[in-house]
């Protein structure tokens, strides 16, 4: 009896450590190969081996946990962006829906276009038509009914392709490498040229990124007051865009340290893979998810407006950036259908 | 020997698992009284009613840990803001060691009354005299230069006063309330309308808020790479002013929630608390910290140009905010000076 008890009371004591452990420094569901969708290859390698050494005490490349700052690219790094960044696609269908309301948008562009489904006509404009849709749907409201409509469409709508949701087209190896990261000790941020109120609404659910990590695009914002009721206006004029050289000053304005990881798909994230990987002191690793999967996904670089990869690909070797190849290094893209 | 074995047994498994709680809940050093610098009255007790409704397990008021938000505002709230807010100190110390290499500054306000130690003169141009002095002293170099800047001076240099480092006149109640709250599952967060960048090369060793929990004034900065070192430039150019309505926006645009507690001391905070404690859903928390003790720190509010606070104390009651008489409520000010 005395020895059951010994036996009993010294297995508590293992899982009662263990759980101490757990509760500090990893999340529920880590199993032994943290990135199953990842196949065996040197992208593989380079990511285990980059984040054991810096999260191993004593290691000479070991860096302490307030410093492990990951950065994190949205569109195309951790979901899909094709045919158009899905925040586009939002403006698309809230055009139809408030279009009984603007009769003019039957006459103006881009508008005219959306409306009659001409998705090539409706960007011919650029940029502009672009910040003209945004500003016709997403702004002009408070932030509480914006935050709403976009709850709202990202839980009904559907990619036009997949036809899944699109908080299902993310890429599950990212998934698997976010938690990694999380039970390693590493904060992780999105830092998006997406916009902070369209991320903010939905992005903490999908990849357990809490909105106080996540830097995007803002629109200008005000303070208002009405009948004794505060609320925050999104105007139509664009404050920044978190985009290109942007990004790293992003970070510094809402992080104020350089990220020891980042990753990135497109140009746009060139400097902040540079900002990080030239940093001194501790190691540091960049990443490129390069899109070559035309079949389970898309394949494009440097001929495509969407994601557009080029500069990164040239350099990728001079600042050791790792890249990924969809096709060769994850054995799925997205998380299965009955998850 | 067994019975031995098995009480040893049972005292380390009770050690470790208290030690694997306080890894997830407490900072090393809590109490039994979270608060010793508070005296006993409504504003203590009003603090500990809050936090611990919000953290009780089935409480009607209890707060989800992900939603506890708690925001402070820094001049006035955290430390001393007299007889200058302290980055204005930082400026004035600069221009004097920077006058050597200004030969002009003699003949120009508001340098010349700064190098002729005449703050009265040196700030009689208002807002526009500061912008100058912060313009010629804390922009125009790299993020890191500026960074160490602030690391040399914030180290070296004493309050004129009181002759003791910017570091120790930070209140004592007030580094006890932030360790409570984080104690109770709380994330901590600066909004201020000191400067981002001075604010991150200090505040993290000084109250355990972390640079990715400021949020603080900006001056415009821009991502350069020179000799393929990639730096960013700090612009003599004004971004955005976090004070008064622009700290809801802020919180907006980098928490992308609305906070449940929120501390400030002046009406360039109004709307923030505001913002705070007129949200709807869970009970929120709306704070201000009076300075009525002219013997152990200043004494001022409506009269004062530095903290102003009028609109504050005549709607504390309409807002049910806690104002917190700090000759009352506080039983030590600041640090004890042998910490």
């Amino acid at each position: 009896m005395r020895n059951a008890t010994l036996t009993l009371c010294f297995v508590f004591l293992l899982l009662c450590c263990n759980q101490g452990q757990q509760n500090v420094t990893t999340e529920p569901g880590a199993s032994a190969d943290p990135l199953p969708s990842w196949s065996d290859g040197p992208s593989k390698k380079a990511i285990v081996d980059f984040i054991t050494k810096t999260t191993t005490d004593g290691d000479p490349d070991f860096i302490p946990v307030a410093d492990r700052i990951a950065c994190f690219d949205n569109d195309g790094t951790l979901w899909a962006e094709q045919p158009l960044y899905f925040q586009f696609l939002h403006a698309l269908d809230r055009v139809k829906e408030l279009a009984s309301q603007h009769p003019e948008w039957k006459k103006q562009e881009p508008f005219k276009s959306v409306l009659a489904g001409d998705l090539r006509g409706a960007l011919a404009g650029g940029e502009k038509s672009l910040m003209q849709l945004i500003a016709a749907t997403q702004t002009g409201m408070s932030s509480d009914e914006f935050e709403a409509q976009v709850k709202y469409w990202i839980s009904t709508a559907t990619h036009p392709q997949s036809k899944r949701p699109f908080t299902e087209m993310i890429y599950q190896p990212m998934l698997e490498l976010l938690t990694y990261l999380r039970n390693s000790g590493y904060k992780t941020f999105i830092v998006s040229g997406g916009e902070e109120g369209f991320m903010c609404a939905w992005a903490d659910e999908t990849y357990g990124i809490p909105r106080e990590q996540i830097i995007g695009t803002l629109m200008r914002s005000a303070y208002e007051v009405v009948n004794d009721t505060p609320r925050i206006m999104r105007k139509a004029e664009l404050d920044l865009l978190n985009d290109g050289k942007n990004k790293p000053v992003g970070i510094y304005n809402q992080i104020g340290k350089r990220p020891v990881f980042t990753a990135g798909n497109s140009d746009g994230d060139y400097e902040m893979l540079q900002w990080t990987t030239t940093a001194p002191g501790y190691p540091r690793f960049g990443m490129i998810v390069h899109h070559t999967d035309s079949v389970r996904e898309w394949a494009y670089d440097r001929n495509s407006n969407i994601g557009h990869l080029e500069k990164g690909l040239d350099d990728a070797a001079k600042y050791k950036w790792q890249v990924v190849d969809m096709k060769r290094d994850w054995k799925e893209i997205f998380p299965p259908v009955d998850r």
